[in-house]
């Protein structure tokens, strides 16, 4: 196709855009500015009407998924994740407005849904659920994790009716700092039969339309909804109305519209003509509900006031006692009606109401086409979907394990490095406190966490042993395996696994490793292991080794790496803030970067000095709050612990020569001999310069 | 050494600086922010009083290099640049403070000194010569070309004897705007004996310190100087006043002192410790004269009024017609003192009174081991030292044989792209104007361009001809090598010699090459030809070609060009800005890039899609201007360059595949295979789609 690019003089020129169909309209390149464009992914910086609309102007079809939020938060553990336990599920008082524990174990399900590409999703509003709180289950709390730790567009309900100007404005404020962008403006069900119109307050959804656009003018993409029944809206006087309802929502600043659900394709759309015979012109999304049980049907059917078709109940009521059936009908019946919308013309997207269950709206999606699963990350940590951050692309290699953590806390920053990480020497990271440190940590309960870690830990070797476990993959003596660390949440990434053997090693030997990746050189940017962002590019990456040891290990390894300047940075730090690096001007080191066709260089991770020393007060801080606090006060296995807290350094090491075999090995290998050596070796020449390290401790 | 990092709650850390010595102190780190700090050199970024203050720390001695502005135009070209033909010299009326044709001539003796590696030079003042003025030979213009077109730290002399408040801060805001940010605060010459003091004007040079600090606050360095004689100023009352008013013009602000020249290494150090001890604390520099002939010596001595002392006029009476014996006599002389000062401790750095003659000087500093040619440059192309540019770290490919070219259609940028490009939907590039493209043209006169690319021109192969012998460095059939085209002021690049073979094979079939480079994986960051930045580190490089050809072989081009999505992105135009690209979203794309030890990555060259259809308006009128315009109207060679002009395209291709074989010209092969074939071949199938191609031009 032939865009359009626009000359200074006002003139516009065609040019043929990508295959991907998108354009750099007038609209969108007013709001990018230099040296601060998204790179990887133009749709990261683009609201969803603009995503939309180039979506149909490509004839791109897209899926969007609705979910609700679990009721209670016992509910929400048992529905959303199978990999938390209850026990743990606890009242939480955020010291701000936060993300919760629960919600984050929301991702895994987010993670699978949003794997197959939804143009977006989102969160109904359940009143009676404290929908606003900070609640681990609230619908606010569960479209912000959708929105920053899984990098999903989101779209937040929201209902008016019954709610003061106020509340809804606050709801609204919370949102827009939360990172969500899109409101479905709703009336909600009022409460109980007498209801009656509020002169002046929330009666219609198009009242909450009008407020959202007099008070956030043009913030938020607006969705309307409901009312716009394909069939007339059972309480509308007539379909007429119905429809001079939902021109006036539009008119007040809807984007777009989502219908309620049908069983008809003619249903929907006859419904879209006559929307566009009375001038709605912005997108209409049908609603689609595929059947998934029987008496989830009826109850649907009971409170929605919609009929089922007679082709329809007169397929079900002959196998509703078997799910199995029911299930398969409704995903053929969904796939059928699916097609006839698209082939249609009259459809750019389709809305799936999800009943939060995967496998029938994936499996209709998967019939279609249009679940396309992509491996491929667009950069080698997950993106977060905040406005404030569409542009970030680069980030401190530290966090790897724990992006909740950096998320957090950098949550308050204004703007996020693009392109470059530059020389942060204030980067105002979020002040660790115990809120964040306990609630952050490990899903697992405490008797877990202790059959993984240790009961009774004996000296620092049975601490060796519980990395060499998590390394390795192998039960501990008890039987256990060891599934996490306080600085790693998960088992060991695909890509660290490539590292095993030498890290076992090193971990036996007290060189306690809590972060690395092997160097790369210009592997395709589809590599199944290591690859990310756009086909056709290469990606590249500096090895890179962080771990805690004793500071006689660090003593040897200080005199080992002068052998090894200028290839190998290093930056050694103990809980005191003791600090040795070799960074020139304590300037970042990128040690991930990849080249793309038609694309700037692109370099997501990097080894920053400065936020070291911010990363090291963390890393420190989890042997206490999430180890040694296992065990009684005074007892000797927490002394141990708090003896290499106290002890211990925290040392990274990266190897410049990326083209080269990775030199780190060989450095903690020298470090060994050294300190196999006869002692005299130890302390003469380069160890008395490091004399820093010689004073107690 | 160990430096210290401050971190958030106001603590200080120690940590090891790299051997450099640089640090990051409190004071620079504030100036620094987010996203905007020079990568590669950090002398970039600091104002010179910081500079000598890090190499003070660091033990690290600089010397720095004065020169006079040449007094008449013609003077200049004699002077300072052997390559100026006097015929070009002409009357510049420029347009705005800009920088015109002959202070270009300059850089290359400015290369020349630059290269030894100065602190900075500095450019004298001369009240006679309308320095303040924009014609090529003023101080002004001088100082203004050594800073953006050379990249050196320099210092701009100003005299306030006899002058206006107005006039003076005039000069000092034209001098600012200019990115000069060092002004030599002197009284200068009285005009006449019978000179008095004016009440509330400038009569000594502490009024104008006081008026720079009190106009401009802290935005220049400043410093004073020849009333800061070693051996007391001639009209001083007495020794301890002159020091007594030196005291004073740094109490006022000035931030170091550079002393009249002497010939005893003894007579400035006393004036150094005399210094001292009334409290003056700031860099006081040397100024050394190496002897270079007896007249300029005898002239001198009149001037300064100084006395020569006599075991130097022993050894130069005797020899005083022999010249070569005196620069050897003066180079020696110069050498010892030098030796004796710098053992001394007492002196941070040398400056040279050059005389604008290079070769004692420099002679003297390779004796001292201070003249350090460092071959390797700090990016691909040379650095611009206005302090609006120095983040610059990223440019488009475009302008890599006209830099004078982009920096002036960029100065009024408010800021520089710095680790990337970013979309720059309106990069605001200064217009083309008949000023601009004519003062900015080729240095040779109008007949040496006429022997070079052709008396008279028969057709498009005559023209042909010209690309091919630029290309290949050999004489035209009337035996003249062509050494520039109008898009290339110099001969080839020893990087393009690279491609030497292929670009001529190609250019003599009507692909007329005026822009290009070979594809790089990953040399070292030293290698000789296509090495930059600093040691240790690996560069790349993306293919690139550019160049002019018919619309025929661009029908036949984006044909074969389907065969190389997406590996090779291409941007084609013709003059009225026909335009067909597969630039995705319109992003540049880096293609040239360089991976540090211990540094972020550096990408200093795009190929940016937006930026080429503002080179493309300047690469045609190039043809027009500096072409076509050497043959009468009506012409027949006029009119085969208006042709040309009229219906060519231009067209720049990259091949992203960097670690494989350079495909481009493969691309180019095809193209001509294509064009050999049967007709019917060309017009089938994907010519059509391009039909923009097929209407009349």
């Amino acid at each position: 196709m032939v865009n359009q690019v626009q000359k200074a003089d006002g003139s516009w020129q065609s040019c043929k855009s990508d295959s991907s169909g998108a354009s750099n309209s007038g609209e969108s390149s007013k709001e990018s500015s230099r040296c601060s464009t998204p790179v990887l992914d133009a749709d990261r910086s683009d609201r969803l009407r603009h995503k939309m609309r180039r979506r149909i102007e490509s004839g791109d079809r897209w899926f969007s998924l609705e979910f609700f939020p679990p009721r209670t938060a016992s509910g929400a553990v048992n529905l959303i994740s199978r990999q938390v336990d209850p026990d743990r599920t606890v009242a939480i008082k955020p010291l701000k407005v936060s993300l919760s524990e629960s919600t984050w174990s929301l991702s895994s399900r987010f993670d699978r849904m949003g794997s197959g590409g939804p143009l977006f999703i989102d969160i109904t509003w359940h009143p009676a659920g404290d929908p606003g709180s900070d609640k681990e289950t609230s619908s606010m709390m569960i479209a912000s994790t959708a929105v920053n730790y899984c990098g999903l567009e989101s779209v937040l309900h929201l209902t008016c009716c019954n709610q003061t100007k106020d509340k809804i404005t606050g709801h609204l404020g919370k949102a827009k700092h939360l990172g969500l962008k899109n409101i479905m403006a709703l009336r909600g069900d009022p409460v109980g039969a007498d209801w009656e119109e509020e002169e002046g307050g929330f009666n219609y959804a198009i009242d909450l339309v009008k407020h959202i656009r007099s008070e956030f003018d043009d913030y938020f993409d607006i969705s309307a909804s409901l009312v716009g029944y394909p069939t007339g809206h059972p309480e509308a006087e007539s379909y007429e109305d119905d429809l001079r309802h939902l021109k006036e929502k539009v008119d007040a600043g809807a984007d777009f519209v989502i219908t309620q659900l049908f069983f008809r394709a003619d249903t929907f759309l006859k419904f879209v003509d006559d929307c566009r015979a009375i001038g709605i012109t912005c997108p209409i999304l049908p609603g689609i509900f595929p059947i998934q049980g029987y008496q989830s049907l009826r109850q649907l059917v009971k409170l929605s006031k919609l009929e089922v078709p007679e082709e329809i109940t007169q397929v079900i009521e002959p196998i509703k006692d078997n799910d199995a059936a029911i299930r398969n009908y409704g995903i053929q019946q969904a796939v059928e009606m699916c097609r006839v919308l698209l082939d249609s013309g009259k459809v750019p997207g389709l809305h799936f109401y999800t009943l939060n269950r995967e496998v029938a709206t994936m499996e209709v999606l998967r019939q279609l086409g249009m679940w396309i699963e992509d491996p491929r990350r667009p950069l080698p940590w997950a993106v977060s979907a905040h406005p404030k951050r569409k542009v970030e692309d680069v980030r401190p290699i530290f966090w790897a394990s724990r992006p909740k953590s950096y998320i957090y806390r950098t949550q308050d920053w204004d703007e996020f490095p693009n392109g470059r990480w530059g020389n942060s020497s204030s980067p105002a990271f979020g002040e660790l406190n115990d809120y964040y440190l306990f609630y952050l940590k490990s899903k697992m309960s405490k008797d877990a966490l202790l059959q993984m870690w240790g009961e009774e830990l004996v000296n620092e070797e049975s601490v060796y042993e519980v990395f060499t476990c998590y390394i390795t993959a192998q039960p501990n003596r008890r039987g256990h395996k060891v599934m996490c660390l306080p600085w790693n949440d998960d088992p060991l990434a695909p890509e660290t696994n490539l590292l095993k053997d030498e890290l076992e090693k090193v971990n036996r030997r007290g060189v306690l490793t809590i972060n690395s990746q092997p160097n790369i050189n210009g592997k395709p940017s589809t590599d199944p292991i290591v690859g990310w962002g756009p086909p056709g590019g290469y990606v590249f990456q500096k090895a890179y080794l962080e771990f805690f040891t004793s500071s006689e290990n660090v003593n040897a390894l200080l005199k080992v790496l002068k052998k090894y300047e200028p290839r190998v940075n290093y930056h050694i730090v103990n809980v005191q803030g003791r600090n040795l690096t070799n960074a020139p001007d304590m300037q970042p080191n990128a040690v991930t970067w990849g080249i793309f066709p038609g694309r700037e260089i692109v370099q997501p991770t990097v080894a920053d000095p400065v936020s070291f020393m911010y990363w090291k007060d963390e890393a420190f801080a989890l042997w206490i709050e999430q180890w040694a606090k296992l065990y009684e006060d005074e007892s000797p296995s927490r002394m141990i612990i708090k003896y290499m807290h106290d002890n211990y350094f925290l040392v990274n090491l990266v190897d410049n020569d990326f083209p080269l075999e990775n030199c780190l090995w060989q450095v903690i290998d020298d470090m060994f001999e050294l300190l196999d050596a006869p002692p005299e070796r130890l302390d003469d020449g380069a160890a008395s310069e490091y004399n820093v390290f010689k004073q107690p401790l």
